[in-house]
């Protein structure tokens, strides 16, 4: 965290996920100027323990001067500070329901943002509504599909700046539950063998129902004969992503994809739609964040 | 457990997995007297610590007249008690090979059952093969496939008294750790409902690719609408075990299958093969893993 007399942040720009609480000392034109994070995230907090969690953090920041902080993320849902409605498809994600939360101390006014619902199929999103914001805001114009990695990985049908439809996969999170809580555990190193993870996509997205026998084969090629370095890791993501394009093969077939994230899965997801013959968009996800929050930053001191 | 003066076992049964240890005190003729189980299985234990965990389980079956105790499962296994090597397929599961393990005590001599591989797919078992030797001495001459549901349920071609082929599936598994550690957790209560199990075990079986994503919709459903109690966690049943019969439907269909096992997941097996038209042979499992021990203390007996 950079800090000192000279800093003087106009708001201040907050991704309160499950896990993690990450904050940005912003300015008036949308660049940061510091970043803090905690571990302090939603699955840790009860609703009165958010204040206090977010002062512990950009505390150093404030001044006599009063600053808005806007929020985006888990902190908005009904177990979090302060619940932000989801807003329903077809939507604007620069034009979502925001709700201030409660904040004793006066230096500081907060503002979370609101998700998005999908009735039909039933889905839900709060996060990237406002990275699809930062995106659409920095690619005016742009009509395709957004992927964007994660724990809860969504694809997203974007046309005339609204969301149309998407749909979440829970990939990222069976990969860290069997990488690291399965009998695979045992088989995987921290190694990353690409041939690997490339054959592996290849045959989950040609032969999707065979992900569920091919898992196991991991561990016992490892039993029985010597698996090179990294090949376990690899197999087991690429098996993972190669299901996941096999069942969104109808959000990318065709389209212009923009990959949100640069580094780690979001690089795989981008190797995995290249190797169907795609040329994706590839954009940084912090930085989607921030022009998202910024979004939302200026129209709500529009509006006050 | 029932001990007393009266109780004179003539052997051991041991079935040894990587959490829990259950020990049965037999009968010459194969009945069991007494059962005793402990949570000291092979992911709690170092090699040494064997002896003793076995000694604790069945100390009070002891007399001066030495007993032999026959074990299957995962104590066989290279991180167990002693390695028993695997037998490659084709071979009949009554004649695997067996190991001595070491124990100081007189009044035990310790005999441990080898698993099975197959080097092509990669596959292995660890005491499946005992109750697939217990299932075929009482089902002599029968030619067909077995199921074994469980934490890795296997699927197991049997011809003419041996085993031919088999396949792994981490379905049990994967369900125990969505169930209890991913975000269904919060959604999932200890209700059963059964026209949601078939409902999602037929749609994945049609179309196996669609698991992806309909896991992350059981959360958003019960988010946006009110599911049905019981819904939740049997659609995450059904979801598993259809794309499980999606993936090895070259061992089901047109055969004649036998469900090893009676209660709680072999239970939803039996009736996912029943809405495929199977009318699968159901057995107990414990009756078949005591009868396979059975099958290889006479066998080592004869030996001696």
């Amino acid at each position: 965290m950079t800090t000192g007399p000279a800093m003087r942040p106009d708001w201040i720009a907050v991704d309160w996920g499950t896990s993690h609480c990450r904050a940005w000392a912003m300015t008036a034109t949308g660049s940061h100027l510091a970043h803090a994070r905690s571990d302090r995230g939603m699955g840790t907090l009860t609703r009165d323990d958010y204040p206090q969690a977010l002062l512990d953090l950009v505390g150093p920041w404030l001044s006599d001067r009063p600053l808005r902080a806007m929020v985006c993320g888990m902190a908005g849902s009904r177990q979090g500070w302060v619940e932000a409605p989801y807003t329903a498809v077809p939507c604007r994600p620069d034009a979502l329901t925001t709700v201030n939360a409660p904040m004793a101390d006066p230096r500081l006014s907060v503002t979370v943002i609101g998700g998005v619902r999908q009735n039909k199929p039933a889905d839900v999103m709060r996060g990237e509504e406002t990275q699809i914001a930062g995106f659409l805001q920095k690619n005016q114009g742009f009509d395709g599909v957004l992927c964007l990695p994660g724990t809860h990985s969504k694809w997203v049908q974007v046309s005339a700046g609204e969301i149309v439809s998407f749909r979440t996969f829970m990939t990222g999170e069976i990969f860290a539950l069997l990488a690291d809580r399965s009998v695979l555990r045992h088989t995987l190193d921290q190694e990353w063998d690409e041939a690997a993870f490339r054959d592996a996509l290849s045959e989950a997205i040609s032969r999707p129902e065979t992900v569920a026998h091919r898992l196991f084969s991991i561990r016992a090629e490892s039993l029985l004969s010597d698996l090179a370095p990294g090949a376990a890791r690899a197999r087991l993501s690429g098996l993972l992503i190669g299901m996941e394009l096999a069942a969104a093969r109808a959000y990318w077939l065709g389209q212009q994809v923009a990959v949100i994230g640069s580094a780690g899965p979001a690089q795989h997801y981008h190797t995995a739609l290249s190797e169907q013959g795609l040329t994706p968009i590839q954009t940084d996800g912090d930085a989607m964040t921030l022009a998202g929050l910024f979004a939302a930053y200026k129209t709500q001191k529009a509006t006050v």
